[in-house]
């Protein structure tokens, strides 16, 4: 029935599903860039881990992930190819409108995105930066280098493969649960 | 076609999707549980306007909103009816794993919402607070009084209507443009 197929596609796009990782042909990921109505995992201020650790007024990250990843992680505690998360970098303020203290989010710095692949990276996991220059972010980024902080990193700590699950407050129960912390966790 | 009809509402589910918020007989907000996968606005750190603003460790507070809302608000600079409001308010960590400064989303303190409907409440929108005690919340909650401090400080300060658009980076450019900022604003 193709015309309720339409509809049924249609619907999917109007809330939410989304094709998964894009390349380019030289294999630069396409910048996703819906990923603030993904799911969002948590927030860190002026965490020190973070790549876009900064002197002076500490920066937010906020962590979203693709919603069809993060169904397969509730069901399994794993993530299938296609997984996309998103590290959004703000800037903080803290004096504004009726604030006076504490720290709000304000400009975006950065995008970086972390996504799976087994077939495309060797590494299964791979990375990619997009930072703001003049308010506009590029279109398309090649992976970081296997060798970079990003992938020494996140192999080496990661509670889940790669992810950081030990930070997401909603998603630690299941990988608990579901047996896939790395041994010791 | 009713069989299609099934597969849409099906696919509708599948993506998100939601009835709207729901009340019992006696006018209580059944609270929310999938507000974790709604549109997430932003994050604060010990902002001190929040209605749970502590001392010692400064805690998170993290705001969503509905989809269904959120794609209104784009279209139009306005909430419609039906709008629903998630303030989570988290504990705050720094030393964990592989952090070792500054802060991360740690327990779950309380989530209030705040709810938007003409017909039902005076002031068009009402507040609902729920506390995490020993890791349970309440099933329903009651408006909090129309003289509580919500109500004064969303009303007089809220940038778009009760909410507090200054401080969402990504939705304070729609209101601008739509014109739907208070004035001076």
């Amino acid at each position: 029935m193709p015309l309720s197929y339409f509809w049924l596609i249609l619907a999917c796009n109007l809330y939410g599903a989304s094709p998964g990782p894009q390349f380019t042909a030289s294999g630069e990921l396409v910048r996703p860039e819906d990923y603030r109505e993904w799911i969002y995992l948590s927030s860190g201020l002026g965490m020190t881990y973070g790549p876009n650790a900064a002197e002076g007024e500490p920066r937010f990250d906020n962590v979203f992930v693709n919603p069809e990843a993060y169904r397969a992680f509730l069901a399994s505690g794993s993530w299938p190819d296609g997984t996309m998360f998103a590290l959004e970098v703000r800037r903080s303020a803290s004096k504004g409108s009726i604030n006076r203290g504490g720290h709000f989010q304000a400009d975006l710095a950065a995008v970086e995105f972390e996504v799976k692949d087994a077939g495309r990276f060797p590494g299964k996991w791979a990375y990619f930066g997009f930072r703001n220059e003049s308010g506009t972010l590029a279109k398309t980024s090649p992976p970081l280098p296997t060798a970079s902080g990003c992938m020494a990193c996140h192999s080496a700590n990661g509670a889940v493969e790669n992810t950081f699950v030990q930070f997401y407050p909603t998603l630690i129960e299941t990988a608990r649960r579901k047996g896939t912390l790395k041994p010791g966790l």
